[in-house]
């Protein structure tokens, strides 16, 4: 079940050539994140991050065409596998019908002193949920 | 031949979590480029800009460990190819010994309307100087 | 007449003290700025900025309470005085009843070569409109 | 005594119309804060904000012309006044000859649970110094 976040390219995000400067689509990307735990998974970060975190492990990125000031994006975010104490994730960007960028991640749920911990109770439900919903 | 960018993990730099957030690194990797253009091959982004620009195509990125406010990170950049108007580039992030961060990205130097336009002149040959002298 | 552009604290606006970093109210506070020249006066950024810009000349910002990941933000711009090619906006910035921010900022319209030139037409009444309905 | 951080004005910095976009200028003067507890006051902020945290209570800011990519500023950072819990900054950031910007901040000195907690010690010492050095 792919969860998207629709937003438009803000002055903020674009760079002298004027296209999204691509640390940019760093901070989109992890906001998908953040709104999926929120609204998907109910998990707010403001919670999670309480005693616990979720630092990203890696991140492959393909940038296939410039987007510019103005743009909507629809940033879709899809669960891909689950780990003991890891979540793998895909991402498209688009814009309209054209893809702006493709990326999988990998996050890591990780404790107080910032080792991984697995996924436990009902954030691990509803991920494994959000996992079996895709197949 | 590696350039070595140093640079200390400053309080923007960092999440609610003490450490470095993501996006950020991708702001010292492009600094990092930034400044091999400008101290390296010559060509400052402030005069690159004017007609061209080198976005980034792909970016694969691997955080291998977390970086605190404070710390002194060496931000490695390595020319491992050069295309027609492509250039793949390795960058390694340590803290004294400590691996952080490994990336490999694809730049691609393009004019005006955006589309690839080749290396030439003095840059072509200060980058090709840069990939015999990795041999 | 007010614009309330709401928002929430994201992890990428908090620093290490887990709180909102404040150059990052300033990106909350021109996507402020940005949302209503979109939304209300009818003339969005990517228009705007084809041949024209709206530079930040001067802004006085108090932060009377800090804002933590989570809070549910209202950044509410006020547009206090018309000049010839200036525009003099309020800014206040609570979560429900608490004030977080309060900032005055002067906007310069600028044409090209980045010297000041009138609001004229559509976009100066919309603006003059907004200045009596204030009143 | 006023402390300078020269910084180069990078491709991160600036925006679609190619000039500084103003909330990275307030990136540019915490780092100068920042790099002014380190290197002047010897209270660098790995250590500070171990238990204790400086944030700003308000910023004035006049931006008297834009900067461009590839500008050389000089950040220049000056101890006006300190009060018990408080210290009062003033910036000047200039491009050679030519001003940029002026800014008055104040700071507070808060400890872990975000109440101001007096200047003591070492570092009430080192800032008392940069005042009586300004007279």
């Amino acid at each position: 079940m792919p969860y998207t976040l629709r937003r438009k390219v803000m002055f903020k995000d674009c760079d002298p050539a004027r296209i999204v400067f691509y640390p940019r689509y760093f901070e989109m990307l992890n906001d998908t994140v953040e709104c999926f735990f929120d609204e998907v998974l109910g998990c707010p970060f403001e919670r999670l991050h309480q005693d616990h975190a979720v630092p990203t492990a890696r991140i492959d990125t393909v940038f296939t065409a410039p987007s510019r000031l103005g743009d909507w994006l629809d940033i879709t975010l899809t669960c891909i596998r689950l780990g003991r104490s890891s979540l793998d994730l895909a991402f498209a960007v688009r814009c309209g019908d054209e893809p702006r960028l493709r990326a999988a991640s990998t996050l890591v749920h990780v404790g107080p002193d910032g080792r991984p911990v697995p996924w436990t109770g009902e954030l691990r439900k509803a991920l494994e949920y959000q996992i079996k919903g895709t197949d």
